[in-house]
């Protein structure tokens, strides 16, 4: 087995609160950026929407929205001196931001950046959760169907970094195939970031399936996919509203290697063995070998679930 | 929430050595379909190949193995009795076993069997591990791919026993796209039984991972499909050589609710609640509100992993 290592950072954030300015936000992402650095990393991972409160939680137009949370350019005033920083340090990044394009649409987006500070990949978020109504009995909203359109340019991987990297955000965690066409791409590392409120606000749903639904997901993908999976959350209480943490890095094994142990700012890191997805990939998911999409047609062929597909019975 | 409770029991079997009669085996499912019964049980589920010893690990003709270990009819003069014993009780059951179908084509088979000793559902088993040549330096064989033909019929879901059943094997639990399907066709309830080897023949793969990814895929496909699954193993040391156990029923949440004790014939048993996978489905996890299928073409359009797709890069 090959050791080429690859140093991969997981920068968490701790609450941004309305009240912040993108200027001490990014302060905060650099000085993670720095530990990072040191630490010998390639890439860090920053959280979604890593520049401003999780504000899909709060009712308002979608002017309000724009004027105050959303990014007309990347890198704009505020983030240039992220990029500044990340190519004196040579290191790559992913960053989750509100994306405000020129032609006035509005995206949950993230970059990948590398190491010399060229934006290389970005992602427009697929899997939107939450609703796009006033739901003014909940403790709070969840309005990413809102203020967000549906992502138009797929899963995607960019050779970069001396290997292949996916990105996704947030709720794309929990679906399977956000991971797979991600593979498909010959993926062997997805980054992505996350906002995730401590409760439910549909149903009575046990507080601590939130962490283990985060957890579960992002092992059974990496297992599935032999992939490494670097997620970093932005948690603890934004204004009064709390997020878990969990920032993890998760090996091809499906092992949790690093896991955060705050909800502040935390840097975690992992020298990743990249050959460590070569075992999995050349025997258990060797897809070429076994996989048998002639039998999957219902993945894109149906959005909800519907009835079963006749099928004759033994007699 | 509705308290519609569905009783399901999974019957885990230990060893079956070469020389044990198809009787004395069958005598053995008899025993826990009546614990299971007992207890409550609509279905009981038994293992994989359930009625012969794991036989994919020895090297011999296509004939020899189709002589000793395939059968040739469901229900057959020695499983008779099995069918007789489930009408008698009311209960229905899942049963996997060789199949040689009337034109001589070999399958590994599971059926679903109603309370009234109907065969309502067969599957044939899609992802077969493995190999097809002889590796006379490993410690044993992993056949499947020699003996067996992938099947041919599709992942199937049926209504029966007033819920919705699907049905896989062993290794297709590993596979995201198995219980995609089965849960794209409204399954509430996924059952399986397995044979997996506690040692890996193609690396050295940390034994303790086996047990592992079996539970980890598992939970996240009851999670990510808002389904019941029941699986249970063939496990123990059989002729020496060994498999694992781990027998468990895992409900919506992704939580193991029952697990084996034993490498032994063991019967465990869960009172589902059936409504418990609503609040996923009609949530995070609504498929129509939710899935992108716009955006999962890959997953049908290539089966092993190519290149990424070339994306355009933001300036």
């Amino acid at each position: 087995m090959s050791k080429e290592r690859f140093g991969l950072a997981v920068a968490q954030m701790g609450p941004i609160h309305l009240n912040d300015s993108r200027e001490s936000t990014v302060a905060r992402l650099m000085e993670m950026m720095r530990e990072a650095a040191g630490r010998g990393a390639k890439l860090v991972v920053f959280p979604e929407l890593a520049l401003t409160t999780f504000f899909p939680r709060y009712w308002m137009s979608e002017e309000d929205a724009e004027a105050r949370f959303f990014e007309p350019s990347m890198p704009s005033p505020a983030t240039q001196p992220l990029f500044d920083l990340a190519l004196s340090l040579g290191i790559g990044f992913y960053l989750g931001y509100a994306e405000r394009t020129e032609n006035g649409r509005h995206f949950n987006t993230s970059i990948l950046v590398d190491e010399h500070a060229k934006i290389v990949g970005r992602y427009r978020k697929i899997h939107l959760p939450g609703h796009s109504d006033h739901k003014p009995e909940a403790p709070f909203q969840h309005l990413e169907k809102k203020f967000f359109e549906v992502g138009n340019e797929g899963f995607g991987v960019w050779p970069m970094l001396g290997t292949t990297i996916g990105q996704c955000i947030c709720n794309d965690r929990r679906w399977p195939e956000t991971f797979r066409v991600m593979s498909l791409q010959s993926a062997q590392m997805v980054v992505l970031g996350y906002n995730t409120p401590s409760w439910n606000i549909h149903w009575k749903e046990p507080a601590h399936l939130r962490m283990f639904h985060h957890l579960l997901s992002l092992q059974a993908n990496a297992y599935q996919n032999a992939l490494w999976i670097g997620a970093a959350a932005k948690c603890g209480a934004e204004d009064g509203f709390h997020m878990i943490g969990g920032s993890a890095i998760v090996a091809p094994s499906g092992e949790i290697v690093a896991q955060s142990q705050s909800e502040e700012d935390e840097v975690i890191f992992v020298s990743c063995d990249m050959a460590l997805g070569d075992n999995f990939r050349q025997h258990i998911f060797n897809f070429a070998k076994h996989r048998r999409p002639e039998h999957y047609g219902l993945i894109t062929e149906r959005t909800g679930a519907g009835e079963p597909l006749v099928r004759g019975t033994t007699s």
